[in-house]
């Protein structure tokens, strides 16, 4: 907990970027009831998640003032919303990057002032905190950059550009040889973007070396999900995806060592058999719309309903570092090429056709020994939604059972949510009574 | 009127095309309905809406026969929803293209059982059309050509394709150079799959002819809207509206000839101050989603109310025509990168930023002397209800009353759409009072 010393120091912090202090407090004070309701409820945790619910506890503190002082020695922040921003570009100018909040109700009702109500929660959450100014990571970012990966969040940018200074990059809609030479070349505006906004070059070997930081990240976030597999699982659902949101505010380097060192925890347990829950529990795989932090209503769910989740095919999860970057050369330009290509391989809703997906949670839901599948859209959400109807087809062929989900950020469904996940533990439960 | 004998030698030919001619029979009857109830009900409409009358009366009648014995004679049929497929290209390989239905709440609670409820009606009307087969130019289609737009229409075409067959244009979101390029060689694809479903050759010639026929169309259009800046307007929008639908239906070459009588007449009305409402009537322009066949319901309520839509930026509209290619040679490759050009001019919403479409509604509102626009939105439609709130903005500086409506197909809303429309045309009104 903050004490009240940091507490006037912090507020100052916060006052000082722009951020509406007493709606902040609000904010905040609405996570840190949460995270106890939820997070600590949790029994057997393992001890090394001691620093992820210090930083959780910290969000906008230690961290933010790290970014104060990297701006005071001139350095720049980069916000974004989406894993088709490469953070280690960012980084080879030597600028700090933070993927932005939004997975709040907090400034929803706000943001429908301006955004249509029919937009889909995560798209209406990051607006609104900049257009409310609660949320210091934003006020902290010296530019916002977005995509075009959906029809809501490309429209929205357009919007955000009158509130904050914003660049857009464009992905393109399908993944052939032609879109990838246009995403190549969208990065590569993006480097001159970068190196004028930090007035630092991007060269061959500060991105070989911001690369390799940002790669190592996601190898020990593959090591991480790859612990789930385990029955029992070491570790519960909503811990790692509070770990895998964290991700995406926290110094890379650190946040390596501290998932490491997690893992070294979690190998033990395996090779003990210890777990969160009991062998045999029912496993579930999340797979779709990304859930930005706080938005851990569906894991918790779950879990305490006697299930655990052991996989996110998600932004939040998977979708985020199941991929590496392998240039051609040492040459900057193909070094940016080959990111374009770690960039163009992830299986998101953006793309069409996406078949990919599809094949990556039949295979995930082999690896992790799934149960059951939700597929989960956020509300008005079009690309996710729709895939959920191929998505059926295929796990139906599969035979693996599926419960489609679609949710808005509010609890006012939270009853009837409970009563279909219940539901459909149920007959995963009798699946399994019938198969022994 | 289709006479009996007319009538069972129609059945037979939406029998064998695959319609469900039953649930066909109802669709044609709720639009003879519709079209009693709304257009005949019009006064003092030009003589030579005459043709397209005949026309709306026999929607799947005339035309579809033609469709068919082109078929018998080995032509072939291609369907789209999207002013970005070229219909010259078609008509270059011989084929006949046909603007799909895609206005009607009809098919669209069959539709949700496979797709999004929260999918915009459009979308769900034009795959409900195919997926309970009560289309007979969907059925006739050999082929179905998507494209990009939106994510709603993007994701609903992989849907499709299990259904009927599909081909996809890849429409970029950005329009630079490179974004060009990427159109252009999406249209040497699209020529390669018309060429391999034709069994014809796409020619420098025959493309050149096919572009004058369908830009002449496109003039003719522009002519009838042109006259429509006189005051008292020559037409109704409604009878405007209905026109540019048929125009996807048509035969071209028929339908500027039509076209074209009509705006004789509609000449000398101008020239005689004759109008469908009294000098000084209200005037309307609609922006926004497109209209497609019968979505009449906005027209005719402000019709009846007393004002005159004048003008629809649309893709059933000005931006279906206000854009012609101007080749740098006649070789087939420029005539190509002429028509992507073309396309790539139109101020859609599916492109990122898209000021100029608030400078084009800007524009007309002057040229066509209006009093206040209406930006329509079809329900759940991201692109244009978010473009909404920039297109507010720049009305409101300058000074042109707006009015936001975001409607599905269904009749619901009806009576709280008549009371909004209503103030809207009374603040006009006052408006105009106090300035006189
Ligand atoms: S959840 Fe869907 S609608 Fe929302 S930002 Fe992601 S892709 Fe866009
Ligand atoms: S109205 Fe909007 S959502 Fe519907 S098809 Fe058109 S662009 Fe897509």
């Amino acid at each position: 907990m903050v004490s009240k010393q940091d507490k006037a120091y912090y507020e100052q912090l916060w006052a000082d970027l722009g951020v509406d202090v007493p709606l902040h407090d609000q904010l905040i004070r609405g996570l840190a009831v949460l995270e106890r309701r939820l997070h600590r409820k949790q029994k057997n945790r393992p001890e090394k998640m001691d620093y992820f619910n210090k930083v959780l506890n910290d969000l906008h503190g230690h961290r933010i003032a790290e970014m104060v002082e990297h701006k005071k020695q001139g350095g720049k922040v980069v916000g974004s919303y989406c894993v088709f921003i490469p953070e280690d570009m960012v980084l080879a100018a030597d600028g700090i990057h933070v993927g932005l909040c939004a997975g709040s109700s907090f400034p929803v009702q706000e943001a429908e002032k301006v955004l249509p109500r029919n937009t889909c929660p995560l798209i209406k959450s990051s607006f609104g905190y900049k257009y409310i100014k609660a949320c210091p990571y934003t006020e902290a970012s010296d530019l916002i950059v977005g995509e075009t990966t959906c029809d809501g969040k490309t429209k929205m940018f357009e919007i955000l550009e009158d509130y904050h200074p914003t660049y857009v990059i464009e992905v393109p809609q399908r993944k052939n040889s032609r879109n990838q030479d246009v995403f190549t070349a969208e990065l590569l505006d993006f480097k001159l973007q970068l190196e004028n906004l930090t007035g630092n070059k991007i060269t061959a070997e500060n991105l070989k070396n911001a690369t390799s930081k940002v790669e190592n990240k996601f190898k020990a976030l593959q090591r991480l999900f790859k612990l789930r597999q385990a029955d029992p699982a070491p570790i519960s659902g909503l811990d790692v995806l509070t770990i895998t949101q964290i991700g995406f505010q926290d110094d890379v380097k650190r946040f390596t060592q501290q998932v490491n060192a997690l893992c070294d925890e979690l190998e033990e347990r395996v090779r003990d058999g210890v777990g969160v829950a009991p062998k045999g529990a029912p496993r579930i795989l999340i797979s779709g719309s990304p859930m930005s932090l706080p938005n851990w209503r569906l894991h918790s769910m779950l879990e305490k309903a006697g299930a655990v989740v052991v996989c996110e095919e998600s932004c939040v999860g998977t979708r985020l570092f199941s991929y590496t970057s392998e240039p051609q050369s040492d040459s900057l330009e193909d070094q940016i090429a080959a990111i374009g290509q770690r960039h163009m391989s992830i299986n998101c809703a953006c793309f069409t056709p996406n078949q990919g997906r599809i094949d990556d949670v039949l295979r995930m839901a082999e690896e992790y020994q799934v149960d059951g599948v939700i597929h989960y859209t956020l509300q008005f959400c079009h690309t996710f939604n729709n895939e959920g109807t191929k998505m059926e087809q295929a796990l139906d062929t599969a035979g693996i059972p599926l419960l489609r989900v679609e949710a808005d950020y509010s609890d006012d469904d939270s009853g009837q949510l409970k009563t279909r996940v219940e539901a459909f533990l149920e007959l995963l439960e009798d699946k399994k009574t019938n198969v022994e």
